[in-house]
């Protein structure tokens, strides 16, 4: 007998139910009518989630490998040589966007804003004003980073009224946080099938508006990640175009059924809140001060600030939250030293007290005061 | 209870055994140090699988996405602007190669032979003297289009005395036939989870040159597929740069364990053979005519040539044995009709007997004689 698996407290890997790992104990030929209506479905199910079901024109697209290299496929497929991308970053996943846009040699700016400041809707309307035009706007929903939320909505208004093509990950946010693109004014949502819908990795997936997709054929600047090529194969036959992971996409059925047994993204959020309210409060009474100001924070990942007592080591802490059974996540702040709890994945409360419980012990064998002393001071 | 799977008799996703599939029954942390070492481990054998351990200089990178998506990391990051690339192609996956060095804008030609044909070695010998000098070669060792096997030793050996760069598509080989990248002069070699080694899709893995590799920082096209920065990634950290399909990496350690198990790549590719000649004597006893000559004739997937009887249609022939439990594959040559079967993954003899039960039954439902009658000659 092994023993149980840790319970992981990050932004994914999630911890997934029993049933959903079980639905992979299949194998299932890749061109087969079963399959190709499974994949089907699950296409038309991320489309309702969007609330961007036919009558709205929106396509589903999935393509294989992480995230990224959903938001890859996006940009490379979407942003024409004569285009020019606006990417607003505050954040690790903001700035790979702009990595990417580098390397494909995409005409980019990017907008900063510190870590846990959104971009302001009145600084992103004076620089969509700049000259030569802006043609697409990028955005990160919900930045793992630091667990900020950022303003889709309001950018979206001003992206639709700028007539610019906007495009969201919405990576970890798909799935719990309501999104409805049309109302938004979504043209390409990017998300994964390990976060809020709570399958296992193996691909992303795409949502986009049927009319500004079709525009983009023989854009893309690779084969693999060509996300209009990959939308014509499943037009033409229902298929992938390349071998795509079965299991994963097995899982990734059962784990939208159990969505909706949960009641869809609003059943999801409910226990998402409920898990971080627990987990914030737990924190807070350990002496553990978050990052971010509360009124923009997700309810699916939180960064706290290490303590500051010269006792308090990350990497000791980590290793004996995982010697009771609670795996979190290292920080990724550009400055200042932290680290983040994430509460999605198939958690609730109970497990967020059991973690709470872990840490109270975690601290005592480290010989740290609780409440835990507030953290140093950020360097000037 | 749900009746038990087809089995797969295509060129991958396969049929895998039952506990490849229950090793995925856990949720492992992708930045965990169990999943770190196993990570390790799994490069590690993948080295000694292609005979190229240390001492020899040789490195393994795993990257997310199907086979395709590996091929596209090499030649990405491999062929420099100011390179040459020769393709050899005598089938899809060939032609693949072509399509992703044309997208990518990659300076290079396509020395095509017809599907059934080989290349030969003095014929490539003749183009290499071409001029501009090309700096990579790159051919297909099983090409699953067909079934064809390439000669990848006597070209190897041409591309070394050249002092060429060589890149080895060996996506539906590796594992089964023995491969001696140093012996054989092999610079890069790409294959995937879910082939011979009988794991499950949702990585491909590359096995490179060190010297080779490391000169390449900088220079993919795109972030995603960048196999330099996914290597300096493992390097650094022992992790993948983004979101790995912790599950497929949990399958595929426990399938290398299943292959040691076997006899390594002499004990899998001994049942292969047994495998192959179970299937071929059989059809060939049903009437089926294979398209390669004996000797350019894999034992991994076997394209038969359609009867010469307008009763065969081949969906119907393929619906009917989906019925009785057993998948094959549609044809993909580019002239001429033809259908395939594929003998790897976990099947064995039996498998291969009760298919062969199945396609006799589907003949005589289908109302055809047996032997079937010769198949059409090709259209000139």
């Amino acid at each position: 007998m092994s023993p149980p698996d840790k319970r992981l407290f990050t932004p994914g890997p999630l911890t997934t139910s029993r049933t959903v790992k079980e639905a992979m104990l299949h194998d299932v030929g890749s061109r087969d009518t079963a399959f190709l209506s499974l994949v089907r479905d699950i296409r038309r199910q991320l489309l309702e989630l969007g609330r961007a079901a036919p009558p709205h024109p929106y396509e589903t697209i999935l393509m294989q490998g992480s995230g990224t290299f959903g938001v890859e496929s996006v940009l490379s497929t979407v942003v024409p040589d004569t285009g020019r991308l606006l990417i607003l970053a505050n954040g690790a996943y903001g700035e790979r966007m702009a990595r990417i846009a580098a390397r494909l040699r995409l005409p980019h700016e990017v907008l900063h804003t510190p870590e846990n400041v959104p971009p302001a809707a009145d600084t992103v309307c004076r620089r969509l004003a700049d000259r030569p035009t802006f043609t697409h706007l990028a955005m990160v929903h919900c930045e793992t980073t630091t667990g900020i939320l950022n303003p889709v909505e309001p950018i979206g208004r001003l992206a639709r009224e700028s007539g610019i093509t906007f495009i969201v990950d919405a990576m970890s946010s798909f799935g719990a946080l309501p999104l409805d693109l049309p109302a938004m004014g979504i043209d390409f949502l990017v998300s994964s099938a390990n976060k809020c819908i709570e399958g296992v990795p193996g691909f992303s997936f795409i949502l986009a508006q049927r009319d500004k997709l079709a525009a983009c054929a023989g854009q893309s600047r690779g084969l693999s990640l060509d996300l209009h090529e990959q939308w014509s194969g499943f037009e033409s036959n229902g298929q992938f175009r390349f071998t795509p992971p079965t299991h994963a996409l097995l899982a990734f059925d059962q784990a939208l059924r159990e969505l909706a047994d949960e009641g869809g993204v609003a059943g999801r959020v409910a226990r998402y809140q409920a898990n971080h309210r627990a987990l914030f409060d737990g924190m807070s009474r350990l002496g553990f001060r978050a990052f971010l100001p509360r009124q923009h924070q997700s309810p699916i990942i939180t960064t706290f600030l290490e303590p500051g007592d010269p006792r308090f080591q990350f990497e000791e802490f980590y290793e004996r939250l995982s010697r009771h059974g609670h795996l979190i996540y290292p920080g990724k702040l550009g400055q200042g030293a932290g680290f983040r709890i994430g509460n999605i994945g198939r958690l609730d409360e109970s497990d967020i007290q059991a973690l709470l419980t872990a840490v109270t012990a975690v601290l005592k064998e480290m010989n740290l005061p609780i409440p835990v002393p507030a953290p140093a001071p950020a360097p000037a």
